[in-house]
């Protein structure tokens, strides 16, 4: 990707002066790809539009499936995972900047922080979200999910189990 | 890190052949470090346990306590956190194995797969855990959250508000 494509700064927003600079600390690899029916200028504007679009992940029409199509390699690794469960899905966000501190995104009223935003435009452009396995075929090292609001094609970074203990705020009880 | 300072293959776990493989598709930044009492041999359990021997984030005693050191480079982008929200924090294990597909933890009774684990050693070794901001000095770049189970220097990769509806599985209601 050019820098010719990558979104604006608007009004309000400030990057990292000289831009982000090295990105090597550590390296990612891709195990798949998500395959969505969205693309620039139809994408549900976040994973519960994605849901209602989808009628809930058991549409029979392919064009409104989400799905993943993991590296064969890795099918394997997919051991033990059962339709029905949540699972936190990493992935990377291709198109966005790594270089805005702060940013103006439509939906708030004052520039805010990268950190306090799930914008995709961040210095590692990992999205994460909860999402649930409908179904699995190993031979095909594919996975169905229920929705998901991110472009056809992107990339995939890793798939883990959904666990409460880990994934939500504790409770009163758990102090 | 040496390929000596890997942990070893158990019974019944399973690498790629050859290995991981190249792990360039795209680069990570560190934009900080988690700061911990924990270091090999002594680290909690899971983030539950952590919560315990830390007395849920409100000890006085700085050896029982976890914090964010931020690259301060990046202090603008916490505008508009909360103390007392809760953070998605993601990052690096980096004494992971990256090529392991079946692996056999201790609790678990058969070698399962590692996208069904959320052990450390996975394709692209990024963890990820719910925490609650407890204080934050932007100043001094530094974030104190309640708990979290790695070890003390850890590579911080994204700070991420935690947000319900992206988070956590869908209800019956959110279909």
């Amino acid at each position: 990707m050019t820098m010719a494509d990558l979104p604006e700064i608007r009004p309000g927003e400030v990057a990292l002066p000289g831009g982000i600079g090295a990105t090597q600390d550590a390296g990612v690899v891709f195990i798949g790809r998500i395959r969505t029916p969205w693309k620039r200028g139809d994408c549900p504007r976040n994973i519960a539009a994605a849901r209602e679009r989808m009628s809930g992940g058991s549409a029979v029409d392919t064009a409104q499936r989400a799905w993943i199509e993991l590296d064969p390699r890795f099918a394997p690794a997919l051991t033990g995972l059962k339709p029905g469960q949540p699972l936190l899905l990493l992935y990377w966000m291709h198109n966005a900047r790594r270089d805005l501190l702060l940013q103006a995104p439509r939906h708030v009223d004052a520039p805010r922080g990268t950190f306090a935003l799930r914008s995709p435009n961040r210095p590692n452009p990992i999205a994460a979200s909860c999402v649930t396995l409908l179904r699995i075929d190993p031979a095909a090292a594919t996975l169905e999910i229920d929705a998901i609001d991110c472009f056809d094609g992107t990339p995939l970074v890793d798939i883990k189990p959904w666990i409460q203990m880990i994934d939500m705020p504790p409770g009163p009880a758990d102090g």
